[in-house]
């Protein structure tokens, strides 16, 4: 069995218009109008295609094909939110991958075991409402509904009027699920997999991530009238945080290490830097070693204070452990590469996604495919059509394995 | 001969209510309110003393009193206006005390060879209108007029518009002078002084200097999924930059050399920095080993580029080459130091101030006080009052000498 592909990149196509950008991407916010037109459309086409669309107490969406049996359903999906002028890709493409698949089996007409609903999660990429997978982590029991409805975006707005407003508020009844299993197809956002050139990556898990904010505290300064030897200057500090941050993690196997955020004060051409925040991410599969590397940090900032004479205060602003994906789920996937006949690899995920909160209520793995470039939450990400196709067919082969057996 | 130091202090204190901030400085932007009512002030003082006060094409006010002989007369003073929220001393003291020396001579009832002029520069923070020492530049024929007048500020309103609008746009035929020299008191506004213990200063020149726009393209990514080996940081590459810049100031012997502005992009936590654009400050009293330094910084981005594989730009955007004073103004204030009794020791300027350009019309000099913590444009700038009268007192007997002895 296998999907069709020309169906699927038209849907890819259609989904592609609705807040589509002038630079060739996407802008669909979380519950913006975009949001709600590109929601109206998944349902016309899910209720086209014989399932019966629920809408939880977080607007999560789930559509439901029947198995055989009326139990727990295998769940498929993504999210159809991007981030400003993300691309064409990213959630969107798995949760057509999904429909697809659904789609596929109507043609086939072949009745699973188990149920099987596809799923578009709301606000996964918390570009609008942060912090992001804000409905997983709440329906995981990790975000309590108060928290979640009283997010607010940049103009205030909260998240639970403006889920009222676009008629996406339903009820807890209608969370997703039950679930036996959750499965999502995602790109992969990163260069790996064209990297290594293979078309489909099976992801063992999603990283553990430590965002720490660190605040050097020096002396502005006339540049003119400060020799050398009289100066604190803040950033001259900071770059040797910069560079001692991305030694950690090119001396630490299967980490990465950023600094991606600095500000500097006052941060003119004249003045010797006064003040630089800066943040910085560290990731690693593994939790000791990601504590290795915050411990790392510690040591660096210690000695750039002793060195230099500035004040450093480095606090953890967040930290998200390590998550492992159900092994019985990752050989799954490899038996569904093979099946269809697509090289793969193993790997792991370096984003986050609603996959990570699932994988607290049930049996969770995720298929990712080749990013070109390496590019995402960007207009030109892209993914080539038959990488599209060879994962589509993946999601397929593996959804109906997981509604036969489970 | 000595000035009054308590009627000095008053005047300073009278000047610091004149556009005063609740943290303690003062905010007089050229042309703005705060300074027509600063030059209404200085005026009314310098008509009081009995000089004639002329106001020129670009507002720089200058009062004389007259010598014995009816030529050139002898220059001293410096700038009323202010940077937002700077301090109460800076420029300020520099024409107060001018209008102190006057004062001193009359209470004396002394007539000196030459005449005096005390001279107020309009715009010399170009905090407002851009470029700094307008005024003066103009005078010196480094700016048409035209140019200056058609300066505007962040509101759009133009430097002519605005001078005639608080009443002081005059004629080019009441330019200060002609000069026979131009002597200018002022803060340090560095912490040499300080750091050698010693009040006053006798500047031998102010520094050259050039501004280098640094411009790194890197590749923008996600920070979870690219592995470091793929990376193309643009903020790690920075980083390299502003570490080989700081060393290039300290391996140079009277050099100094600054990051001070820095923009990133996105400049997210989440991102690998895809561009940076920062801005390289060098100063150094010689011309040739100025040009050293921005060959450093051309081997030091090429090298970055090789080993890292970004883009780099390095464009010289601004340079001003080194000002040597005139010797025997130099010795002059020597002289005058030891008449006071006052222990001084020689420096550059690393500032830019009107003596620059009045360099180029006439023979010129400064003199410096010290500038506690090295501080300024800053409201906590601050000169302690033995310092402000030694100055002060310097400036009297330098005066007196050129206007009797040239």
């Amino acid at each position: 069995m296998q999907i069709k592909a020309e169906r699927l990149f038209a849907s890819l196509g259609e989904f592609a218009r609705i807040g589509a950008t002038p630079g060739g991407g996407v802008s669909r916010l979380a519950l913006s109008d975009e949001d709600r037109a590109a929601r109206d459309l998944l349902r016309l086409w899910m209720e086209e295609s014989g399932m019966t669309v629920r809408v939880d107490d977080f607007g999560t969406m789930s559509g439901r094909r029947p198995g055989a049996e009326a139990g727990p359903a295998v769940l498929i999906g993504s999210h159809l939110d991007t981030v400003l002028r993300g691309g064409k890709y990213d959630g969107t493409y798995g949760v057509l991958a999904a429909l697809e698949v659904v789609r596929t089996l109507n043609d086939a007409g072949m009745v699973t075991r188990l149920p099987i609903e596809v799923v578009n999660w709301t606000d996964e990429e918390g570009a609008r409402f942060e912090p992001a997978n804000t409905a997983s982590g709440a329906v995981a029991g990790c975000f309590s509904r108060h928290f979640v409805y009283d997010r607010v975006d940049r103009d205030g707005r909260r998240f639970e009027d403006e889920l009222r407003r676009i008629d996406y508020l339903g009820q807890e009844a209608d969370r997703p699920g039950p679930a036996a299993a959750y499965l999502e197809l995602h790109i992969e956002q990163g260069p790996v997999l064209e990297d290594t050139g293979l078309p489909v990556g099976v992801v063992e898990g999603v990283v553990g991530m430590t965002w720490t904010k660190v605040t050097i505290s020096g002396r502005a300064n006339h540049v003119g009238t400060t020799p050398m030897s009289l100066r604190k200057d803040a950033l001259a500090a900071a770059a040797c945080i910069i560079s001692g941050v991305e030694q950690l993690g090119c001396q630490t196997p299967d980490a990465v290490s950023t600094v991606g955020r600095i500000a500097v004060e006052p941060n003119n051409s004249g003045v010797i830097p006064g003040q630089v925040v800066c943040t910085v991410d560290f990731c690693h599969r593994d939790s000791t070693a990601l504590d290795g590397l915050v411990v790392g940090l510690q040591d660096l900032t210690a000695k750039t204070m002793d060195e230099r004479g500035v004040d450093i205060k480095a606090e953890q602003i967040w930290r998200s452990d390590p998550t492992s994906f159900t092994p019985e789920i990752i050989d799954l996937v490899d038996d569904a590469c093979a099946t269809v006949g697509v090289d793969a690899m193993r790997l792991w995920s370096g984003a986050g996604h609603d996959a990570m909160y699932m994988s607290r209520l049930c049996p969770t793995g995720m298929i990712f495919i080749r990013s070109a470039g390496g590019l995402s939450h960007s207009e030109a990400e892209y993914s080539a059509p038959q990488d599209l196709e060879a994962g589509a067919n993946v999601l397929l082969h593996a959804a109906i394995r997981l509604a036969q057996q489970l």
